[in-house]
This record gives structure tokens, C-alpha cells and sequence, in this order.
């Protein structure tokens, strides 16, 4: 006789709860025409920047990712015989199995490098060999380093192409492309050349400090008719809030910067509310503005949507989990299927995924 | 010309020793009709407590065990597609390497992750979103963690599969699902409702501070019929030895239960003889009952066999390797196909291997 | 409008350079009549020294290895449903990688252990045990440590292939073989039994130190026909250059052997120079000949070609790299399809590959 209690414990439903909302791809599927020739140009390619990929291109790569997101069975020879070196020289594991979920569910092999005291450049090996090692070992690299340059003194050697998943303070430009992806879901017509109704984002975080938000801002900036404003919630200076041009090349392109601290009357205006509070420098995390939570008790817009790159502490409450405003899971689990998007390009696999070639 | 004495040392062979004893499953799998509905109950429960599936559900396990072990090529795509996160938090090889051998012999793919500090948790990330983030990347998850609630806390969120691999001092239900698995291949007539000769067994080791020990006397009390005694070999008081309701839960099934330090007493009379003598608390390990020593000068009936959970140090002489005492091996061999058997189950992949579904 | 700076340094060319010379495999291919009766003597060997084999197992291996390297993508199904253990208990990410690649590329699954302390050994458990363990688990095994003992002891207890990927100071048998397969491919006139110019190796490096060279004098003793001389250069008296028998099994066979410390006189008479400077001893590594650089302005004779097993420091500086000299990237490429052929034969695969069985 199975002891009830227990039986509580162990069962568990597979049906996603509500909170996803409206998360399915389709509209956004819909509101795309397919047009593969402008991801031809991420077959010789480093992602290594935000900045590098035109809105047409990146449409594109949100359509396909769209199209993984909706069919998330039917691509699985995608990437057959292709092996991907996954190298997390900064502790990471949320980043790291996003990847290499992406990579298993259309069929690749992977190689991990998890600790790079094991590698060659204990001995004192340099980063350009390391990467002519990548070129005959492996057909893409994902790199996550605390050091900045990296990412950089290896694409001069690679012939293979590398995804840079965070280096230092600097970028990281897929969690980037993932956060607008979970936009355009949510509101497809934002993707319009001049939209309706351009949308307001309050980000509650340092971008001088945290390379989600520098990459995030990059973007903005790409499809700044989607946004009327960007709101940055920070306990900060503003000369220290922002690294030289980052607010330039927002206002730049018609966008309203304001910087605050003023927590409580700038999420209440929001239509999208992005929160981190931790930044990874180094060997060490720092975090910043502590005292900002957000929780169901927080006055919100009806519609708004909150997206958080997790990990999380303390600043976005689990209150929020359940209700229509958390899109920050379905951002978590949105991204597997646009870093999909991404490898399958770069590898020159999408003739195995588009309708026209 | 190549040095001879080389040749000997270089050259192997591949035919498995003796030693495994009747170890074929064949009979087991006679023993029990095929009957997958049982099965069906392994599709919404994680695998947390070697008390929580009642003997029907186990024998059908069992058998699906036996059919893995007799026809270890066939089902070799049995898990494509899906994915394993096998996340070991306290050191193991062994039982990492069981479930992911188990996991690649049928077809499946798996993500690893062995250092606890690459994770979120470092930076202070719940349980809870660590299994939110699994739920978007995987298909199931092997956990072992020091930490004793790890698991129940990333049940909660769960809403794939996650099998205990081992949770502090408490409990590591495959471990005793193969050992139970090996007692009924070697005696099948075991399973009966009423065995005509039920066993004695004698366990050199700690009901208390062992979470293998602990599994295994779950398990026997679900099969009490087939137990007539079981002698605990430890030396220590009998307070410190059990639980609360260890002992009780073997007692209320009619089986005998012995406390003693008589080490060479008890072994002699054991149908089977079950030894282990570390327990891992924590961050290090500890040895218990270290004067107890089995080898092939112990004296023990004709037909006595030898169950170990591995890894051993000296209590297990090498002695016995060679004699058909041993059943050690076999029971880590089978521990690969049990867990296939369970794997398999728990994705809901079971209709691709019962000939009946 | 995307910055044009930023596309230069993203961008990123597919094509290898010419300073490959013509390492294409064909002319190897043509060399050597395919005979696979001589790899029937792999399928129950573990490879543990360069002494092992014969020339003619040898030259087989390395015209499978051409097959293999002149049709890369054609047999990625030969290992599949087998499993590598790749256990690297000594930091290593470039054998590693290599071995993984290799088995990838055929179609194999692969579990890795890189943390001695996360095994049994950690427990006090021997390497009997763990063999043990493997023979259940994998099908094959590759093994790296600092221990030089570990590959011996637990050879005697596998019932499945093992490869010494280094093992301490004493040996590293496929680094030796990619070598020699490097060279072959250079010039497969040197496989005749009689080569018309046999030709001179220059090796900087500590042939009683460093387990690449210790491994690829064997073998250069076993083709010995091919070397007319081996010239050691080192900066240590002559009695610590060698270890035992070292110099009188290449003197053995004909060959001229000479130590000195005139860099610049020796390489410019080498028709191959190899070069290596870090050996890696136990928990460090040490460098050798620190003075020694071979650069773009070393003299060096018009066709010779200079080797190195990587990683590399600054002995071997970058100017030299896209130079006609440059066969060190070559021979890392090669030596995957080294060990492929290898890993295929020892796994019993072969039939799947060879023309004729």
C-alpha cells in the first residue's frame, strides 16, 4: 500500500501552465513572409555583437525561430553530423544547456569545455591557436569568457563560425536577440516600419555594467520605431548609468531616454518592464539596485509584460510567477528555439529548414 | 619484431568471466507475464523514494529490466530525440556513468553538469527555477546532491520526470530496485505470492547512515514474502543502527529482524550477503564497520551470493571476485538495464518496447 | 545601417590556407595497398605503447587513417551505438578534443570523466574496480593521467579496448602515429622497405622527458628504413637526454644518432623538425630548451617541414605559420583521422570501412 502523502510528492503535470499567455509563435509566424536570402548572409558570420545584423536579417531569424517554436519536433536531422564546442570559461550553466538543448534537438554532437584551467592556455597557449585547435575539431563555437578580448583574438583565427554567450561586461547578443523575439511574439505589429502603437520599456538595470542590457539597447536602437521610450530604473549617477554612446544611440534614433530612480512611477508606465539585478565581473557577481522588487503588489499596467534574463533573486518576486504579466519564462524557454534559428544558419543548415531556398 | 612480454600485457579478451553466475535474465523474464498497464503509473511520478510503487508496478519493471538485459542491441532507438539532464552535485562516477551508459544505448542525448558552482545556485538562484529552466530544456533529470532536499524542492516546479540519484543520507531508489532486480534473476521463484523458500539476508552495514541501505529495506518490505530475516551486521548500538520505523516497516511484514556485531555468525548462515561500507556525508565520506572483512577464507553457505553497491575498499576482498559468491558485478551490470527500464518508463517511451501496449 | 568596421571583424573565410602544403592524403592512399587482414590484430589489443604493433598493422592503420581523411563525411554511421569513455584525470583540452571529434564524426556517443576526484579512486577504490565499471558501461576507453601506472593496472582487468592517451612521462602512442602519418603523407616514398633518401629528423625536445618524443623514437625505429639520422638538440649533458635503451633502439637499426646543443646547425640540415618544449609532469608542467625558437628567420633547408604536438609557447613563434614549413596544423588535422582509424579497428568496426574484409 503506496503511502498517500507520498503520492503527492512524486506525481507531477506536464501541461505548461497559463502564465505563458499568448506565447505561441504563430502570429508572429504570421506576420513575417519568409525571405531566406537574407539569412544567406549568416553563413560567414561571428555573432559577436548586437550591433552586426540588420532588421531584415533579424526578422528573418525571428521567423525561423518562430517556425522551430511551432514545430518543435519536425527539424530534429537539422544540424546531423555537426558538432558544436561549447566553451564556459565564466561559470554558467542557464546559458550553457540553452545551447546545447538548441543543438541536441535538431540531432548535433557536442563537445563541453567547462573549466579552462584544463585547457592549453594554462600552459600559456594562445587564444589563436586554441581557435585553429576549434577549426579542426569542431564546425561552430559557443564561448561565454570573464575576459573581454577573447571572443575577439579568436574570430581572426576561426574559420568555423563563434557565438559570443557573454564576454566580460561587453556583449551578449543571443539573450538580446531572445528578449526582442519574446517582444515581437507578444505584440507582432510591432514589427511594422512605423508602428501604431510604439511601446514604452523600463529597464531596471545598469547598462554600463550589464552586457544583457548593452546588447538589449543595441537592438532597441535597430527597431527603435517598435519603441517610444526607454526608462532606465537605476540608484545611479547617470554618468555612470550609461558607457559613452549607449544613450546616443538610442536618442539618435528618436527614442526617449529617461534615467530615474524612481522605481514605483516608472514600471506603473511600462509597457514592457526588463529587470536584472546581477552582474557577473570577473570571478565574482556584484549586484545592483537591491532594493528594487517587483511583486504582485507592484502597481502595473494591465497588459504589461515583465522579462528578466534569470537568474533571479530576490528583486522579481515569485508572486508574479502565475500571473499574465510574467513573460519571463516563456522568454527562457523562447530563446532555445531562437539560438536554434541562429546555429542553423550559421552553419549553413537552413536549406533543411526554409520553404524557398 | 614486437617484445612478447608487450603482447602480454597489451593483448585482452572479451568474454565476460564466470563469475557472473546464472546471471541471464532469461528466467526472470519467464517468471513474469508481460502486463505494460502497470507501467502506465511511471509516466507522472518522479522517482524519489524507494516506497512509493507498490510489487505489480516493480515486477513489470523488473521484466522490462530482464528483456533490456536479454536483448541489449535491440532498442537502440528507443530514446532518440529526448534528453537527459544528468545533474550530479556530489561526486559520483559510477552511478553518473550507469544512467548516462543507459541513457546513449538507447538513442538518447544528455547534458552534464558536475560542478554544483557552475549553476545559479552560486548566485543565489531557487531550486524552483532551476527546474523551470530544466522543464525548457530537457526531457528528464538524474539528480544526486548532498543537500537531502534538493530534490523534493525541484519536484515542486518540475513538470518532467527527476529521479533521485541519491538525495544526503536519505534514500537512492534505483541503487535498490537493481539490487532487488539481481535477487530475483538469480532466484526468480522469489516473486511468488508465497515463496516456498523465502531468504535470509544479512547486511553488513548502516540502516541509518546509508541511503543504499535505507532504499533496500523499502524494497524489502514491499517483497516481504520473499524475506524470511533480515541480520544487520553493524557495530554499533541498535539505536544509532536504525531510523525511526526502519525496523518497523520490516517487522509489520512478518520478517525477522536481527541486530549483531557477530560478524562471522551472520554471514554463514545469509542466503545473500549484502556489504557496503561507506557512507558520503556531506562533503567527504565516512567508513563504518571497517573490521568487517568477506573474503574467500569466510565461511558461507554453498550457495550464498554477494551483493555490494560499489565502490568497495577492503571489506570486499578481491578473493571472492573469482568465486560464484559473486554477484557484485552482475549487479552492477544489471543497475545499467534497470535503469533503461525505468528511463524508458518515465518518458513515455514504454510503447515502443512492450510487445503489448 | 550596420558599422563597417564591425563587418571586418566578423567576418570570416571557410577556405583553409595554402600553408597546409599538399597534406591531402591522396598520394598516401595510392601508396599503400589496402590489406585489412593485418587490422585483425586490433580487435583485442589495448594501445599502450608505440612498440606494440608492426609496420605492416601500422601502414594499414594509416592508409584506413587517409580513407578516412580523403572522405570526411562519408562513414559518420561507422561507430554508431558505441560509447568512448574519455577519462582525462590530467588537464588536457586538445587531446581530448581530438579523441571526441574523432568519435563524433564516426557516429559514436561519448561520456566523459575530466575530475579525478569525482570517481571512486576518490573513495580509495582501485583501478580494477574502475575498469570493471567501464567494461559495463562503454565499449571503448581513453585514458589520460599523470599516474603512469593507472593504464597498465587497469588493462589487466578491462574486457574492452583502452587507448594511453599520456600517461605520466612514459608515453603518448597516437601522437607518435599522427606523427609519423604527418610525414608519410609528406612523402609516402619513405613507406618502400628500401626509400631511396631516407631522411634526417632534427627533434628539440627531452626525449627522457617528454612522452611525445619517448613514443615517436619507437617509432621511428620501427621504420627506420625511412630515417637516415635522428639529431637530438637539448641543453643537458647526453647521460639525462635518453633514458635507457632509448638511443640504442634507434642505433639498433642502423639509424645515426647525435645530440647537441647547436640549434641553428641542426635545423638547417633537418629535412623534418620536430619541436616541442613543455613537459608535463605531474601536477605542473616544465619547459626544456626555453633558448631554442624556430621562427620565419631560422636558416632552414628549401622542403624540410617542421612538427609539433601542440600546445605550443615561444619556441615556435607565428611566423612561421603561414609558411611552406608549416605541417603542425596539418598534423593536429591528421591525427584525428588517426585516431578514427584506430578507434574503428579496436571497436571491431572495421568491416564497415575497408574495401575488402
Amino acid at each position: 500500500m503506496v503511502d498517500p502523502n507520498l503520492q503527492d510528492i512524486v506525481n507531477f503535470e506536464r501541461k505548461k501552465p497559463d502564465v505563458y499567455g499568448n506565447a505561441h509563435p504563430k502570429n508572429l509566424l504570421r506576420a513575417i513572409v519568409e525571405d531566406g536570402e537574407y539569412l544567406e548572409k549568416l553563413t560567414n558570420q561571428h555573432i559577436y555583437s548586437a550591433d552586426q545584423l540588420d532588421c531584415h536579417t533579424l526578422l528573418q531569424l525571428f521567423r525561423l525561430a518562430a517556425k522551430y517554436e511551432a514545430n518543435p519536433g519536425r527539424f530534429s536531422a537539422s544540424l546531423q553530423g555537426q558538432i558544436l564546442i561549447s566553451a564556459f570559461y565564466e561559470p554558467s550553466t542557464r546559458t550553457r544547456l540553452s545551447f546545447e538543448s538548441a543543438w541536441h534537438r535538431l540531432g548535433g554532437d557536442i563537445m563541453s569545455i567547462t573549466d579552462r584551467s584544463t585547457t592549453g592556455i594554462a600552459k600559456g597557449e594562445s587564444l589563436s591557436d586554441v581557435a585553429e585547435m576549434f577549426n579542426n575539431y569542431g564546425d561552430c563555437v559557443v564561448l561565454r569568457d570573464s575576459n573581454e578580448e577573447s571572443v575577439k583574438e579568436m574570430m581572426d583565427t576561426l574559420r568555423i563560425p563563434i557565438i559570443n554567450a557573454g564576454n566580460g561586461l561587453d556583449e551578449h547578443p543571443t539573450q538580446a536577440l531572445a528578449d526582442i523575439y519574446t517582444i515581437f511574439k507578444w505584440r507582432p505589429e510591432l514589427i511594422a516600419a512605423q508602428p501604431e502603437n510604439p511601446i514604452d520599456i523600463c529597464i531596471i538595470g545598469m547598462p554600463s555594467k550589464m552586457r544583457t542590457v548593452r546588447s538589449l539597447l543595441k537592438l532597441i536602437a535597430i527597431f527603435s520605431s517598435a519603441f517610444k521610450s526607454v526608462t532606465i530604473v537605476a540608484n545611479e549617477q547617470e554618468n555612470t548609468v550609461f558607457s559613452p554612446e549607449q544613450k546616443e544611440q538610442l536618442t539618435e534614433q528618436g527614442i526617449k531616454v529617461n534615467v530615474t530612480s524612481s522605481f514605483a512611477d516608472s514600471v506603473k508606465r511600462a509597457d514592457v518592464i526588463y529587470i536584472n539585478a546581477i552582474a557577473w565581473e570577473g570571478d565574482t557577481f556584484k549586484e545592483y539596485g537591491s532594493k528594487y522588487v517587483l511583486s504582485d503588489q507592484t502597481e502595473l499596467k494591465q497588459d504589461a509584460i515583465i522579462l528578466h534574463p534569470l537568474a533571479r533573486g530576490e528583486e522579481l518576486c515569485t508572486s508574479l510567477d502565475k500571473t499574465h504579466h510574467n513573460w519571463y519564462f516563456a522568454q527562457a524557454r523562447g530563446a532555445v528555439f531562437l539560438r536554434q534559428a541562429l546555429l542553423t544558419c550559421l552553419v549553413r543548415r537552413a536549406e533543411r529548414v526554409l520553404d524557398i531556398v
